[in-house]
């Protein structure tokens, strides 16, 4: 990177810690995921997912996630969004409030077929009735594509599939695609290509990025994402929420970790690092864990 | 970083492990430090800092160095290595059949004092004999410059002091100047920056990054480094040695995080992944202590 490279001066953070971190880790209370959340909300973010409207017998850490959007304190300038399989989820969200939701599919078949056991084309044609509706609730959807360095079961992605699904879900009317390491495997200049695809079919400002760190590469290839304009990350507070493929390892990077280089990179995130340091400490005692964020353990 | 950033082909990686590394972690037995350097040598490694003949008044952790390297088991084609403050120690290394030196000072004068007890200047003036020496043995020296992003006590560093230090140490003789991220808080434009101050004034081939990972941002600046074309990179077995600064906070950046990072950016190293985790959980083991790398935990 020289200096001709070109950062963001502003990256939106979107905060997965209630939802994709906590569905991942063992079960915790309602009363702390609405703690957590208003917390969460009280330190700058502007997006914090906060539920999931999947079926209770597939993610069962998310079934009160009615009771939980019903309950918490919501910020003005905060989005409130939750993940929708479909259309019975999305009425679900809807009845709850949320402000906006999510939609994932995959760019692996493999991982697809196992994790939401049908075809990508099925999984995206199973979108249509949900996304119209959002239209007519003016609701925005958030598209989550997973798999788009390597599937665990599949190898390596081509950065080709990557781009065409991407185009497909922004197609649809997602107005932002968020692009998952799932298993935190890429490298940066397999993320670079892999953007270099994806940004053909979509601009990049309507592009997100959600690594893990399971391998240790996601601020990396963060970093290698902001070089590129992206702009929008997601990330998990204390990095909550385990690698299911590696006991013990690491899952979404942590957004401490993420907020403490962007502040060194002169971007702005308008998130404040300690208060968001402190709903990590509070979440993991409650978890009886340690965050997962270097930059939490070298701050206390 | 686009296409046109140019990565090096191979890098060399400095295991610290045995000397940086267990320098900061509970004392290991003799024959455990053997061990882990035998088992070193035969991952493909061909650098490995061995031990420090610094006092054992200051660093009793290393008081073992000259048995150390009389017992270890040398590969024809590894460069064992040892810190030495003073001539003194240069000669205990010299006896020790080491064959290379590593000398040391900071771009921080507070941290000069405090770490070494007297000015950048002095501490330069006293490597003075130490060098002409080392040349009538043809002893190559490296040089160790600390705190090239921030210092514990004055904040930043600026990086033309950076640059005017490492320069007099090249000037002096050292064949390398290692750049030493001492307390992990630097982030990649900072040490871009640095960086480009430091390539002023000595050729890139002739520098090698020392990042720790205390903040977590030693692979992302590692990068960096890479795409400016720095092709020796220090790193610790398992992540070896914490952080004197923050009490359970990483220190050194670990070695394997370090290899499956260029294996995906397809730069050889000459190391073999499996062969280095299997020394990180084999130390591991006689600390009582989990790897700090996230690449072994994912491995396991």
């Amino acid at each position: 990177m020289n200096s001709t490279s070109s950062l963001p001066t502003d990256v939106t953070i979107v905060e997965m810690g209630a939802r994709d971190g906590l569905q991942n880790e063992a079960a915790v209370s309602t009363e702390a995921k609405i703690d957590l959340i208003n917390q969460l909300s009280l330190t700058g973010l502007t997006h914090i997912e906060a539920g999931s409207f999947v079926s209770p017998k597939w993610v069962p850490q998310m079934a009160d996630s009615k009771h939980v959007l019903e309950k918490i304190s919501r910020q003005p300038n905060v989005i409130y969004s939750a993940l929708t399989p479909n259309l019975q989820g999305f009425e679900q969200a809807i009845q709850s409030k949320v402000n906006q939701v999510a939609i994932f599919t995959s760019s692996s078949e493999s991982f697809c077929k196992k994790n939401i056991n049908c075809s990508i084309a099925e999984s995206l044609k199973r979108f249509v009735p949900l996304i119209a509706e959002a239209k007519r609730y003016n609701i925005p959807v958030r598209g989550y594509l997973s798999c788009v360095a390597d599937c665990p079961y599949d190898g390596a992605t081509k950065p080709e599939q990557v781009a065409a699904i991407a185009k497909e879900l922004f197609d649809l009317g997602c107005y932002e695609v968020s692009l998952g390491d799932t298993i935190g495997t890429g490298t940066p200049l397999r993320i670079g290509r892999m953007l270099e695809a994806v940004q053909r079919n979509i601009p990049i400002n309507h592009l997100a990025v959600h690594f893990h760190d399971t391998w240790g590469q996601a601020l990396a290839n963060i970093y290698q994402a902001l070089t590129m304009g992206v702009s929008v990350i997601d990330s998990s507070v204390a990095g909550l929420g385990g690698c299911p493929y590696a006991v013990g390892a690491s899952g979404n990077v942590a957004t401490e970790d993420v907020l403490y280089m962007c502040q060194g990179l002169g971007i702005e995130t308008g998130v404040n690092l300690n208060d968001m340091a402190k709903a990590g400490w509070m979440i993991c005692r409650i978890l009886n864990k340690q965050p997962s964020s270097k930059v939490s353990l070298a701050l206390r």
